[in-house]
């Protein structure tokens, strides 16, 4: 029977592997992504998700996570949450409300509370040094601050054809507080229907953002086109859209899975990813954009 | 030369007559169009929008806005933003940014603080007592909290051919704390392309999002569809797979127009919303479901 899941950048692989186990013996698409997502969060070495991650211009971990369930199309979704240990759970519990799904700031702190979910001081001594580290280079060099926005963004099926996706991120590294990018947003980040597939997007999330382009990818696939085809023509014609319109285009990549487990993706700039299926073990790979189309090879 | 606005909601007629007269002058969408949801912000008998809106479940008064430039996909949004005057000019602001376009509750109101933006008090003495009559109400007869989501959305274009759209909001009454629906995000809530045209959308927001459904109407427009069209099939269409999938479909409707003035409704209830174009005066109309379309006439 067939399950699957991908997942963005290479820091997914220990979750990914431990989500191939559970899908193997028939545990279900919500609990092997949400035990990978964690894995992410809880792991400190990963600077842009969770414990951790990189904070925002006032030294603060502000962290968006979100969940989707493709049967229901239910959504949760959380911004600019602190000190919570794992924002993907939280999310999860979200999506099981009719009202209220997306929360923001000290309202989504209060809910997790509520819920009993488990408090943690999020920035570690090792991103307290970075953020310290950019704050001086700003100053000396006038630099860009914005940088890393390496969200992890998961696609899975099961064995009963549930299909989900989630994503957690501590978004841009000195991003004004309060700063959301696509990553907890429908349709931009994420978006899943089980009768077609999922897709989940990471790079500058202000520009996917304009394109909706995790629904779009999930859309291409409903009128047929393979997952590959359908990541790298929305990565590709949106960047070319946001270069003419805009004169510039952020970095964007997507990852997307039907519901089938055939898998692709779209980048335009290099990006490691990570799939696992019934019939492949988990494997690291490396995309680069290729002209019009989107080129990978095992990392 | 062609001009045009449509705007969710017969509170918005004397924004619409404002705007139109701005149009009809030469003078630009984005500049019409907030001026014409400042007016819906600034009237405290409207209680979904602005100043006399709703408060949450504390009895805060939390807004939410976006604005969105057809003609480089720019987006600003503010979501969770309290004792600010008028959130739409927040949200255009926004707009002009590459980064940090979307933010959230302290945060957003650090920017707009930060901006010079206007504060006041949005919590009206009328507002506070229809919370408190709600607060007892509920009590009394266990009644389900959530009512009352009527958006302020425009689409607007000018005769140089720019489009826009905005929204604001105060979302849910009695929503939790830090609640975000629909109206803040791009694709859901609203979308432009100035090549094409724009859609906004009103009512259960945790269910339009769930269908990026302001994105789907403008993509069918670019397929070639008339507003009316596409927009009476997206309602339709989600609002049958909600129920599908869920059991059941929260209230939506969707305005939209297309570059060329033409516009076109959709709703699964009752909805009332203004035009104003170079071809006919401001009016209200009146649109109810109509098996598989929507009909309406003027109000």
């Amino acid at each position: 029977m067939t399950w699957g899941i991908i997942a963005t950048w290479e820091m997914a692989l220990e979750g990914v592997k431990h989500a191939s186990y559970m899908l193997e013996k028939g545990l279900s698409a919500a609990d092997s992504m949400e035990e990978a997502i964690k894995m992410v969060e809880d792991n400190p070495l990963y600077t842009s998700v969770g414990y951790g991650g990189l904070p925002n211009e006032k030294c603060e971990v502000e962290l968006d996570a979100a969940f989707m369930d493709g049967n229901t199309l239910s959504v949760g979704a959380i911004c600019g949450i602190k000190d919570f240990k794992n924002p993907i759970s939280v999310a999860r519990k979200l999506n099981e409300e009719r009202f209220n799904i997306f929360l923001v700031g000290i309202g989504a702190e209060e809910y997790a509370q509520e819920k009993g979910f488990e408090r943690k001081n999020m920035l570690t001594e090792e991103s307290k040094k970075a953020w310290e580290k950019r704050v001086a280079e700003m100053k000396d060099k006038n630099l860009s601050p914005y940088d890393g926005h390496d969200t992890v963004g998961m696609v899975c099926i099961d064995k009963n054809e549930n299909l989900v996706t989630g994503t957690s991120t501590s978004g841009l590294f000195m991003k004004r507080k309060g700063r959301v990018g696509d990553s907890p947003i429908p349709g931009s980040g994420f978006y899943a229907d089980s009768e077609i597939g999922g897709a989940t997007a990471t790079g500058l999330g202000e520009d996917i953002m304009k394109g909706c382009m995790s629904y779009e990818v999930v859309r291409l696939m409903k009128e047929g086109l393979h997952p590959q085809k359908a990541a790298e023509k929305v990565v590709h014609e949106f960047s070319e859209k946001l270069e003419k319109r805009r004169g510039k285009a952020g970095a964007i990549s997507i990852a997307c899975m039907n519901k089938n487990g055939e898998w692709g993706v779209g980048t335009n700039v290099e990006f490691t990813f990570v799939v696992a299926t019934d019939k492949e073990r988990p494997k690291v790979y490396i995309a680069n954009r290729d002209g019009n189309k989107t080129a990978f090879q095992e990392a």
